[in-house]
């Protein structure tokens, strides 16, 4: 048993003014009702869970708890909200849309839910998309389907057009499901909206297959991707097995960090080398990976072989700098430079070998989501309205240590999150794989 | 900001001995050597990561945290270990069996690893059961298959007869995988153990497919099994529209806690009805369960009703009282008695229905590992080698806020673990049904 | 070289009368243009292709080709077409409804398409269900659902009444799906149709997932049904081999017809024994069932049983009678009445086993169709169009020697197909399981 | 009713000799034992199953019937099998080697069965890879595996050498698993062995993914292939419309022959163009696909193009030349062209597209076999080992009007199978995708 004494930091988020309309959801008014009682405003969750004890933390973050207020900032049927859904596919977009309906239009019974086509597109009127009325007819059967059904597109537009065109159409709430840009895009209109006294709340979802957001344990979409990815790996195994000499390699997402292709690798169990963002490794020289391959293709006659579309562009050079519409750098493949590399390698020693290049990155981010994926969609998109109506705004909800929290959307996209090379995930693939922690160093 | 000062009760774990041997586990001797160290003695994991602001935790529990140490309790080379799996089948069992194997054999490289057959009636001689050798080739393939390569059973044997065995068979680490009856006989053979100064560590490996372990946030194989219940659900919704008047009527396993009908209910989003053991509900008068689903039936034509297996049991009086093997008390068949009530009542009132009863429980238990479960498993079986060869014992290895951390199984199986009725889970399941909090009530 | 004549028997199709309308649809209007030509009224199909050189067949039985046909009996722009789906649901009735649509709508042209709600019910105005009119939005993704979007229902209704209510709609074409009681009903339409001079095309497509119609080597669903009963085996199979002498008994459908049984138990591999209808088998005796299945669990410790529904029939005696509202015989219960004697004969010499039972029935017939379903569903659907717009009736759609043809509904359910004895089906099945022939003989 | 004199032409399969031992299989000896016969030397299966009635057929060709041989040529109890599989990877090999070595080691009883690894190379003892004996174990759970067991290998290897390892190995009977390429090295063995008098039974078992055998209306492979490709063809859709102007690009397999892009087609039903190498395409003018591409995504938004590797192989004029090691012809990439072309011809016009390219290929053969496939593949294995025993030899076993039955290997290899262009097949497509027949006519 031991005291200490720690210091909180509390995070406030964003609020739109005072919650003063009574929320229709139904929870129990006081504890001893057996049904859960809206959260409280000084919930809070920590944001550590470890602990030394000969280091006690002096001081700890506190983050909001997501969840139903009992007093909302806004009258639900006056509300107008808009969803929109920017970037690429991920697994779950379809069921965040139909949870953020369901739950605003039966369970607060908001006015109309708006859902914008083709991304931050249109929110801006000179691209022609009009905005959809959702509806329980149009929502019925989307959780099982792949995609978006609003469609997406990448790309930054102007926060003042979008306001503009959000005020026009008289929205309250706007709903961003995006990644980084889309959240800095979301942010960008918050402020916009603060600076015009405009009451429009911005919440953010966080969407990024490659679970590279702070501030959030797992973004939907992941687990369905590691599925999906093991399938690819799988059959890279057989295809590698099949042959002689033969190697299997697929590129996986991950452009700044390597979490699908780490945990791949650790389900799979047959990867021997996962090449990641956030280790640089070397293909030439005694302790380079060709090397590494050679000693493995000559004792055990095949292998498998992981690569993050991230890993590895340090071997580009200054090549690989041009950015995309998101202003995402673009990236040069590594998974056909791999290829090319290590068939040359091998025909060059006349000792060939036949590797099998798998890309399966579209057949991932355009799957349904799994089950695990179906409940995590659900408790975010649920969480966002009950932010959203009580005038949370500029924030995101995030996953962390099992719970759902507001983070204030600038400290989110602070930072991008990636593996740890000292933490326990990259510590288990190094044990899975056996590879070595760094290829040419 | 704020200051808050709290009193921790550390929760010590049982342990044979010093721990002088140094670990084979390649893992960085200090930070900054871009791998993970070994997990420090004095690291902990908290147990609660929620925090009121108005009531900050004046006392908080931590508990050990998983993973690999320094220094070893036993010599490796020297070490034999075994493994046995007991009670029903649950997804993941195969994949807990191979890990545990592969960290033991491959990174440790312990003497030998035996698979007890048959749970514990293969620690009893008198049944005939001969241990196996395990072999990286008798594991290659499992952790594709549902079920246990060392198959099970249910039921207790004397701790006495048992500890006799291992010790003839030279065994100094027994890693048992079941739930709580399961865990009782380790600690039994642990407590005997101890009396008899036998240096043999006993590490518990949470298995309920149900997830009614307390400080287990997650045991393996319950999002496969709550993936496969969707499965069914989603046959009985086909099968409820499919008729004039149409229930599907599904029950899913889950004695003491609901949690797999709570969850497949979300994630199905077609349950109009969930019932769970923690929540007592009558069939008759006119708030009882049979009048909310004429109502239903009346107005929407179609109806979906899951069932835990433990649900309801109050129903039959005393009858619901013979305990099994695994001195688990013997249910009444909750499913084929709503089953017939419900028939009944509509049919006495000349509006029959047409009511289509799923069992999917042998289809559920039997399934593999889904990608989520499989790597559950993985981390699980590697953090109880790695608790065993430090010298834990009497131990459970749990997954809780994210973490894996050691529990004294005294402290683990106290308790069940159950579907709180005031708080989210519940509550998620009640706005996703619309049914009532309670039939009867 | 050898020279046979043989003398062939043609068999007509009823047709309202002449087709002299230009069909709509895309076909070569001669050979050479590198389009498939329409189907020529000559062209015919062989019933069999097997030849024996010492008993060349002396006569055969040709049946019309299914296929486009160059002029039509309907003005496809003034034709009013209906679909009704019938009896218990079937993989594939959705993709069924939905390429019948698009056929029609899209290729033809055809004025409306009404979906006819809960079967035969839907035809009577009496049960107060109103028909839909299905549009290219209602079918966008049905094929992708198990079930029928229009709901199904058992039972015969007046076939003067049903035929009032087609008129009354001026319903020019019905496309009856179901199996023989369905056919029958639909046989009883186009007799009343004829006997009143109407012209009411009445085409049946075979819906039995039993596989149990005469002229169709395949039904749609069944293996859709073999894939999902092989999954229910594999369960079983995993629960025999875990426990001590475990045995799975899985109840596959099969009323008067093992094909389900039979096909799954040759994909699973797994069976030891597989009970149909086609071959009664005694319990008792020193040559029945349980003394096979008690020198089995002796000597390798588990079995897996699987049993169609319609199998041995004849232990419950005259019991065994009631008729359904389709005029189905109610069967009793195979499996539990196995289940309760299996269970029983091994308690009561003391060594007793521990018996999982599945009951899949309901999680089969509600999936939706795989994809080799998908692909026949289709091809059944095109051609009952094709058939109806050329003006034939009283006609059912059937799939043999790879080749779809025009069969008269009375000849197609005089007799039910059944699994043949001294056929190489259930050679296979005895070679893969081993099991005697007959037991009890 | 109708008389026809058919001259029939037996077709002729090479035998080593008098079929002299009795068969130890289970069939019955006379017709009426409720138990399938052994399968006359006289039956045989006719070629095609449809007729015109204007035009009866004055010739036909039949094929002896598959199926075990009431004597046989070898002596099980002294015979020596081998089985090898060549060629690419396709669903269903181990199936076949697995059904293979039930058959022979259970029901006949052979004295070994060998595996040769890596294909033909494993008959060239210069290549240095040892055969291995099949055994119960080492094909106990392969059926659930994609790949081979055994490994593959392209390239031909010198008949000499290959018999000679045979006779040296003392193989009675050699299974070759592969495409024309590999049957004609079959062939070549065969031819081999009868010059030197060798007693060698050679029989060929098809495989080709491509389904391009004559003979053969279904290889194994082909099913899951099909299926495998829907999924991708879905994901492709998903991408085409969760984008502005989003077209979906899928490459699949089929060098000479385009039925899974046929079938894949018609079982998604959201392709827009099937583009095959029997049907020669242009892409540039008013009437070539990019124009016809340029229509679609401005009225309709998005698109999906299925191409098989080996279409518009013209397109690249003399380049597209080289073969490699098994002989075939190295094909230009036509997926990598297109995408090019498409996006170039957009980006010119300055209204750019977002096209997703895919390329499953690997993912499709390394799939685990289907159901449907399974039972194919036990099936083609058993039959091939009735035809083996009982001494056919240069023969392949062939799938077609729903029968198995035994071609001489030259004449199934003298000429490859295609989609006939005025066949059923591709009238659906066009019909189904609305596509022009011919792009650039």
């Amino acid at each position: 048993m031991s005291h200490v004494a720690t210091t909180f930091h509390d995070i406030a988020v964003d609020s739109l003014g005072t919650a003063e309309f009574p929320s229709p959801i139904r929870r129990a008014r006081k504890p001893g009702e057996n049904l859960c009682t809206f959260v409280s405003p000084e919930a809070r969750i920590r944001e550590f869970v470890e602990f030394s004890l000969v280091h006690p933390p002096a001081e700890e973050r506190l983050f909001e708890s997501a969840g139903p207020r009992e007093h909302l900032f806004f009258r639900p049927a006056l509300t107008r909200c808009a969803v929109v859904t920017c970037g690429g596919l991920c697994p779950g977009l379809n069921n965040v849309i139909r949870s953020l309906f369901l739950e605003l239009h039966f369970n607060y019974g908001v006015a109309v839910v708006l859902g914008i086509p083709y991304g931050y597109q249109g929110l801006d009127p000179s691209m022609g998309h009009a905005p959809i009325v959702l509806t329980p007819d149009s929502v019925l059967n989307i959780h099982h389907q792949g995609g978006t059904m609003l469609a997406s597109s990448r790309g930054e537009r102007d926060p003042e057009v979008m306001l503009n065109f959000l005020l026009q159409q008289r929205v309250d709430v706007l709903f961003c499901v995006g990644g980084d840009g889309t959240q800095r895009g979301a942010h960008a209109i918050a402020m916009k909206a603060k600076e015009r006294g405009a009451k429009l709340a911005v919440v953010g979802i966080p969407k990024t297959i490659d679970n590279d957001l702070s501030f959030c344990d797992r973004t939907f979409g992941l687990v369905t991707a590691v599925e999906k990815a093991v399938e690819a790996l799988d059959c890279a195994h057989v295809e590698a097995q099949g042959a002689p000499r033969g190697i299997g390699l697929v590129r996986l997402m991950g452009r700044d960090a390597g979490f699908i292709a780490c945990n791949a690798t650790l389900a799979s169990q047959d990867v021997n080398y996962c090449l990641i963002p956030e280790c640089p490794f070397e293909l030439d020289g005694p302790r380079g990976l060709l090397e590494a391959l050679r000693s493995r293709i000559d004792g055990r006659g095949h292998a498998v072989i992981a690569v993050a579309e991230g890993a590895g562009q340090h071997l580009f050079g200054a090549s690989s700098g041009t950015h995309d519409a998101s202003g995402n750098r673009r990236f040069q493949d590594i998974g056909v430079y791999l290829k090319d590399r290590i068939t040359t390698f091998f025909r060059e020693r006349n000792r060939p070998v036949e590797l099998k290049y798998i890309d399966p990155s579209y057949m991932i981010r355009s799957a349904p989501a799994n089950c695990d994926d179906m409940l995590l969609c659900d408790q975010l998109a649920r969480h966002a309205a009950h932010a959203a109506m009580a005038g949370k705004t500029d924030v995101l909800i995030c996953y962390k240590n099992g719970k759902f929290l507001h983070v204030p959307i600038p400290m989110a996209v602070a930072k991008k999150q990636q593996v740890e090379l000292d933490g326990p995930l990259w510590a288990s693939v190094l044990a899975a794989t056996g590879q070595s922690a760094r290829y040419g160093e």
